[in-house]
């Protein structure tokens, strides 16, 4: 029995990159399932990636080994790590963060090493792929039962990149946000909890800019094309338009700031 | 041994949201196979996800369990609901009729309960992804074996939701047709049978405004560029151009009226 | 146990194309693994089709069964073949091609059927979805353990149709080149190697028109936005940019001639 592979790319679906990762990890595991996140991550987008995994993660098996591969500094002196959470789910990609936000959702960093085993690299080690050459056949071996430690040398968990969304400016009677992600449907993520909105004692209807946004359970509680504001499926205050995108009506793209007023 | 799982969304492959469904169902049924139908079915088009459902029906395993999630009413009154057709596959959606075409090429509706076993859903339920929270779980468990009634109450099969295509309009010498979808390569889908252009008394060349387009087997049959009119894979006349596409070529989308002539 | 299947096409993944093959997969070879490798092949580009799916080749199983649709004659005089390589894969697809790279690079084709057993065709067999008709049901029966020979009659190896790569012109002092592929991230892939390029005498700076390109290891040996020439994860010389797209900044589609000077 494999543990299942939960895999996340920006290499997007057009060319064969996701799919010669899925055949290394095959000769690899063969019984092993492989669940793909996504691959459509904007390119070299680690913090999107990290977001997209860290929020996946309570709902992927237990014992699962999450692959991530968003890695702008491939072939550079950027490492590539394995990590034990607290909660026995194992990570791999490039030590530039994109796994910061699993292994804090998931209790922690237990152990962490380099991936540097000569038998689990696929050789020659390409300077440009290695989705291919490290990281899916290390994650295919964890599936397979090897253990962390014959992956390569420890690493001390104080050394590792850490990305971190930044916190809202919550003041009496407004909070300054930031767009998180904005996701097919054109919903705006914010990167404020209702906790929050409550902090700054705001009230049923949101001013942005010169709009008035209500706060409502879901689509459906505003007119169609109407704008609300709801509390999204992650547990984030989300602009929304009922049957429309929120992110056109009102402008806003991932990063962008965004002041809730009462 | 799990039954498989056939999924079918609007929910895009950019954001991680079929992942995560994916996630959710091999955490409950870690042995099904799931097959991806497609999960870019146009954004809240109830009506294009239950022809590309019901028309993959007879291709699918028999024991399958249909997840078809495309929900623009979610978090509102819409029951989510769960089928066991005649034939014996079972369905899992709201029931906004993304089902009814698959029900009706598989003998019919049998038993239909509302899914709401407190031990199936997610907890805490969001009002914005049933997919992750309702729908996944309750096909994931059928997959394993949980018997329909245990997801819930009984709902009479004729209070549901049903959608059907319109009917050409045939008269001697005319068919008054619409297109039901346009794929990728450009070949315009249209409502209409053989027998309808039979029944029309419709030669070997159609009129379409003033061009003619003759009637042929297969692409390779026109000239490079030339556009015919095959009877496609599905069993309907459908538009198409040899290495090209006759969306383009004719200006046709999804919905649109054409008349066909003799 | 079943055989693994590559499955590469054209289809897209907006239509239920693929998802339908995978179904048909499911009804004969429930246990096989499906490898998508990719179906984005651009539409009808048989030769893209051909060099995606012969470049993967030694990434995947080692018994694995290839099927590969991108199959403009569909329909026509074009015959569907099964081939069993010398390395012991097997491949199924349409005789235009599309399959030859990938058994140049598995030893050479040691058997060749036509695809005509009435048990092993889906009836009624459609005139344009030979996909689901003809080779998915082929792959699937070859996974599942039929013999080859069962498939149809034999096809002389000698009678197959072949795509070759284009070959640089080397010359003292220059290339000059084609482009191969270009993959998502504007990596533009040329049809030399580096051998052709020490061939050609060319030195550590190659010159593109008025441009000076250094040949690097990697993406982060240039300055962001800056351009390199590298060899890629394929072996092949490519032209890309540090956090950018060398196609968009050279103005290179595949296909295109750029001519290599010292």
């Amino acid at each position: 029995m494999n543990r299942p592979i939960v895999f996340l790319t920006d290499y997007g679906l057009t060319d064969g990159f996701v799919g010669i990762c899925h055949g290394v990890i095959a000769r690899i595991a063969p019984e092993a399932r492989v669940i793909d996140l996504t691959h459509q991550v904007a390119r070299q987008d680690v913090l999107g990636g990290a977001i997209a995994l860290g929020r996946a993660a309570r709902f992927m098996p237990d014992d699962a080994v999450y692959l991530a591969v968003v890695d702008p500094g491939v072939g550079s002196e950027r490492r590539p790590i394995a990590v034990e959470t607290r909660a026995g789910a194992l990570l791999v990609g490039p030590d530039n963060g994109v796994l910061s936000m699993t292994w804090a959702e998931l209790g922690g960093a237990e152990r962490v090493v380099e991936i540097a085993a000569h038998e689990v690299l696929l050789h020659p080690v390409s300077r440009t792929f290695h989705g291919r050459d490290v990281f899916a056949p290390a994650a295919a071996h964890l599936s397979a039962g090897l253990a962390l430690e014959d992956l390569g040398p420890a690493v001390s968990t104080g050394n590792l990149q850490v990305l971190d969304l930044p916190s809202p400016m919550v003041t009496p009677g407004s909070v300054g946000a930031r767009v998180v992600t904005v996701d097919g449907f054109g919903n705006v993520q914010l990167n404020v909890t209702p906790a929050e909105l409550e902090a700054a004692g705001l009230g049923p209807t949101l001013a942005i800019g010169s709009r008035d946004v209500p706060r409502v359970a879901t689509f459906a509680d505003v007119p169609i094309g109407g704008c609300g504001a709801i509390v999204d499926s992650d547990g984030y205050v989300a602009l929304v338009v009922n049957h429309g995108s929120a992110a056109h009506l009102l402008g806003l793209s991932s990063g962008d700031s965004v002041v809730l007023g009462g």
